[in-house]
């Protein structure tokens, strides 16, 4: 108990201070409808973002600017009123757009099933003319839209000096891919840029507009992402030590995810996938930072849930998701994922054990190559069809990019298997359960280019998030259907996240595996 | 220029610092209609005010709390989570009401000409919980209607430790009136001390919830409440210093008003009668406290105003309305000004030969007696008719209330003329003009009293502010018609003012001319 607070408290003195980058709007903007458009709307420009203390604004009037690129961060404005008599306040609506619907569309009536909290709107009142105004909370934002609910009939307002403040921790600027990387990927990149950069607070969270939490999932790929782009080792370390810190006090088990504020806290949702990967975060962590002390500060808790996690192997060596727990591998919810847990914890098990190696613990870990190694082996067995060339999955025998993807990572497929297995799954079968995610595309990619498959997965990162990019991604969405701009996991697009760091790993790819052309 | 900056900043050396006075709210209400209210809302209590954080609550549940009395300041609560994951921010929306309807009905579609700026209503987003909040502004408010927008499906929010923070800077307690006052003058004097304590902030306001002004007219009856109730001379000081600091540069005329937020700034907006009221306050201050030093500082500012308005007076000693200027005496449109204003020129006139003699300035206003002599002559001759024993105004001879208070405050009518116009245009003609504001009603009411006829003044005070207090009045209203609760200078009663400090003069009749029964 003590040295788990004493965690909290490490952690807390790791938070970073966050740098401020203060941007003026480039432009005014006003929505056009367009079909040729993925996102529904052209924003035309209107004025110049400097004419705007020009315009005088009263009741009803509006407008939006445009910050031309994605920012997480405040707002603040000096706000002067100009007539015969300053003799009111002036109200003020404000609303914030990651995505052009966002700011041309009406919020209400909502439909989604997440709380309408997080819609971006604000209506604030302001007493004392002149005024420096400084929004009270932080959002995410290409596009702010002001509308003059009231002044008095007496006077108009005028806006001096809009300025976002961008905040991240994200330290300076990466390097630029070789010359001669081709346009799209150079694109794609810096849209993967942006979206980790505008993710990396003080913590890595999954999405800056909505949530704003700390998961085990998304952190392990923005930490791999940052490593090569934006290092920022002190919010890995405090990141693992909050989980280490918050685990369920009755086994050690790690939630997955914690909230951050007020005060660090656990939460009681746990996702089998994980917590068996932390270990492997913790080995990244190491290998980046070659800090073994805390590597070796850390093992305990990368231990203890792959301890927890065997125990739900049973006796021929299968991972059987136990009831009432989450395997979350993708949001797809078709998927059957008895495959790819398989080769989630396996994958776990190997990471897992270089740790052991790494900090010397290999003596608490004596049976795990003898397990590993029938896992692996019963999976190839139960998960592989030699007929069909594919990894299968549940008693219907699903095949899925997902099985393929995680048996591959794991390590129980030949690298021939695995290749046929995913060029069949991903390229030639329709029928193939595809992902929801870009974290399962994430590893799909990654085990694309384990099996020798590079081409492919850079195919496959220029249709997925390349395509994003050709629908007017300034950083990379929770969610993209290339036939539905209005698709929403949650039943109405204005409640999506347009900045998911889950889909910010391109960047890792082009640098960390050298995936470029 | 200079020794006119040189008084702003001694004003401002002066703001108070205000008393804070925390308060729990008494009651859970929920308003019921009720025709046999004035206010046409029955408040029954639902539970005690301590029972609030025994309930939890979720996306659409609200609750009205009752502070039971008017109270000008901030609001603050504790906001906690409550439920499977409090895995979003929570919205809500807060009312502030004076009287019931503000809370007990809604606001729109508004139909005011004043700015809605100034509805008394607001919508946060708190994003993390547990949070302590306190609500960004100041309100007007013996009610706060709660709504919960939305929190998330996974948890409801529970409201521990709100407290209306009281802010005043009326020091301590009047003494209570003396033992066998009838329970009638008790009960307006209460309404009236709280009205004159929640518009004594850092200057002395026109009312909280709205305006929030300093204007000459209502810092005058405020000063001369505040000398028999709560006595805070600087207060009155500071807003003789902001006014002197603040005149027309041209000439040093005095606007009506000032704004003292954000940085203390004038306006164009003159009253004749206002302006040249300001050395009647002075001389009042100078009484209350026996700073003569503070009257012979001011002295030039005083007399500035009756040296640019007696320019005004003609040939025959009558004061003519300059075209463009207002003379405002009352807001009934209907009212013939003329007889009014000579009487107001003439009172001050006199107020300025008092203030000259106490401050050794005798020799600058050597015609001032002669020529307020011949004033007092003509306006007689001119404005009071022996055939019909009133005073008469305008080419129609309109009658009205407030030729009848002028011209006695003024001294131009004989004791028993005085009485005998006013018992007539007050009690018996029932087409005579009457007052449309409390501040019209305080100088017949005082003009009752110096022509002897304190038993009617009583009988005044009793019909008007003894009605609103009969109506339900916690404290006295800007506007009060005892034919209709939804009557509203402006178009709609919910911008109304009910707490408005000219009205707060009970107080001052009862203590300073001991008008009790």
């Amino acid at each position: 108990m003590t040295q788990r607070r004493r965690w909290v408290e490490y952690a807390e003195s790791l938070k970073p201070q966050l740098e401020a980058i203060p941007q003026s709007p480039v432009s005014i903007v006003r929505p056009v409808s367009d079909s040729d458009c993925f996102l529904r709307w052209r924003m035309d420009v209107e004025a110049n973002g400097t004419d705007l203390s020009k315009r005088l604004f009263r009741k009803g009037d509006q407008f939006i600017l445009d910050f031309e690129g994605h920012r997480t961060g405040n707002l603040e404005f000096h706000l002067v009123g100009e007539g015969r008599s300053v003799d009111s306040p002036v109200r003020l609506k404000l609303t914030f757009g990651e995505v052009p619907g966002d700011v041309a569309e009406p919020f209400h009536p909502y439909r989604g099933q997440l709380s309408s909290a997080w819609l971006p709107e604000e209506i604030i009142t302001i007493d004392f003319l002149p005024q420096k105004v400084r929004m009270p909370r932080r959002y995410a934002f290409r596009y702010v839209k002001v509308e003059v609910v009231d002044t008095s009939p007496n006077f108009g307002v005028r806006f001096f000096d809009v300025k976002a403040i961008a905040l991240t921790s994200a330290p300076g600027q990466p390097a630029m891919l070789p010359a001669g990387t081709s346009d799209w990927i150079v694109r794609v990149d810096q849209v993967a840029l942006a979206t980790l950069r505008d993710c990396m607070q003080t913590t890595f969270e999954d999405g800056p507009r909505r949530d704003q939490r700390l998961w085990i999932g998304d952190l392990r790929l923005q930490a791999q992402a940052s490593y090569v782009t934006f290092p920022n080792h002190d919010l890995v370390k405090r990141c693992l030590y909050l989980f280490a810190g918050l685990p369920r006090e009755s086994d050690g088990f790690l939630p997955a995810c914690v909230f951050e504020k007020p005060t660090p806290s656990t939460t009681d949702t746990f996702i089998l996938d994980y917590a068996a990967l932390y270990g492997a975060i913790v080995l990244d962590y190491a290998r980046a930072t070659n800090n073994i002390a805390t590597a070796r500060d850390l093992w305990p808790v990368a231990h203890r849930q792959l301890e927890i996690l065997f125990q739900y192997v049973d006796e021929q060596g299968l991972f059987q998701i136990p009831k009432g727990y989450w395997a979350f591998i993708d949001w797809n919810v078709k998927l059957d994922r008895s495959a790819a847990m398989q080769g989630v914890i396996i994958y776990s098990g190997r990471r897992l054990c270089e740790l052991a190696e790494l900090t010397g613990n290999t003596a608490q870990i004596k049976t795990y190559s003898a397990l590993l190694d029938k896992m692996t082996k019963v999976a190839h067995e139960k998960y592989y069809s030699s007929d069909l060339k594919v990894c299968i999955s549940g008693p219907d025998k699903q095949v899925s990019w997902a099985s393929q993807a995680w048996l591959t990572l794991a390590g129980c497929l030949s690298k021939e298997e695995a290749s046929e297995a995913l060029r069949r799954a991903v390229f030639e079968d329709k029928t193939s359960i595809q992902p929801a995610t870009a974290y399962l595309y994430h590893h799909v990619t990654q085990a694309m280019i384990e099996c020798g498959m590079r081409r492919e997965a850079l195919q496959l990162i220029r249709k997925y998030w390349g395509g994003m990019v050709e629908a007017g991604a300034d950083t990379f969405w929770e969610a993209y259907d290339p036939n539905d701009s209005n698709f929403s996991p949650y039943g109405d697009v204005h409640i999506n996240s347009f900045c998911h760091a889950w889909s910010c790993t391109p960047t890792y790819f082009f640098r960390a595996s050298r995936l470029i052309e």
